[in-house]
């Protein structure tokens, strides 16, 4: 079965610094017709970077959306038309003042395909090395070092909620057991 | 530090059928001022259900946003004012066509606390018996059984690209080994 929804219109109702929001009319496998809302994200990495002792560089930061303070990896959105792997190093450096001599893809992940196309890609840094803290003028991030084997606890317990940084922390505890 | 971020003006932009998005003028802890793009979502739930014999019930459903067939575990939104665990018995029965004796909590996420405050509630599902299946009028999903172990492979090879199945997947993965 060809589950493709057609799109017969399309209205453009924002477009901001960061997201864009259209609702498209679309045509379902039946024939009626339904609207999508949809927010466009230009996408994003996220880097676990690890030390030669399993300890993992996270940061906490104020999450405006959830009013809250969170526990996260290292992110950052993609400038427009930059390379995935080129954002990461960017922004490995720029949040903990870590380079790394060793960056490999731990996949990609759509984080709310139901209504924004937001891909995300993640990256294990290891053979950390000393660079320069630089964080954007608009951010404010504060580094915490949790051992690997303690965040996994945590993330079989509830403590840390930010799906990007369960799935990071769950790839490369798998990766490297 | 705090690094809370005070509202001192929020626009609203749009108010659809499941989001609503607001743009908030916030000040920052050195005192300066910033704007937020904020996407606000009624909240949803998944759940992963596993047979006794360790085979998943997933599910493929064209995704508008990424206008793509994704592979996911069952999910469906929060109908106002639903209790999480009650949608979660309501969206297995009509996505899958099971009920299960047993639903267990693996915790709640945030898909993307940079831009959205969509919380998601994960379940596992297990004891499962036969029910009725009902998908809503405008939703097409195919279900397919797929063993757990395997799934985790395709966790790991980058196969499966849905952040909030890749959690479920995973942590049903820890629990149940």
């Amino acid at each position: 079965m060809d589950f493709t929804e057609k799109t017969i219109k399309s209205e453009k109702i924002f477009d901001g610094k960061i997201i864009k929001v259209k609702v498209d009319m679309v045509e379902l496998p039946n024939g009626s017709t339904s609207t999508r809302e949809i927010v466009e994200h230009p996408g994003a990495i996220c880097v676990i970077p690890i030390t030669e002792t399993k300890e993992v560089i996270m940061v906490r930061q104020f999450r405006k959306p959830i009013e809250a303070v969170c526990l996260e990896v290292p992110a950052g959105k993609l400038d427009e038309g930059e390379d995935p792997y080129q954002c990461c190093i960017r922004e490995l450096e720029e949040e903990t003042g870590y380079k790394a001599k060793n960056v490999q893809s731990l996949g990609s992940i759509y984080t709310t395909p139901g209504f924004s196309n937001e891909i995300l890609h993640i990256y294990l840094a290891t053979e950390l090395y000393e660079g320069k803290l630089q964080p954007d003028e608009d951010e404010f991030v504060e580094t915490e070092t949790i051992p690997l084997e303690k965040l996994v606890d945590m993330v079989m317990n509830g403590e840390i909620k930010d799906a990007k940084s369960i799935v990071a922390i769950l790839k490369a505890s798998q990766l490297l057991k």
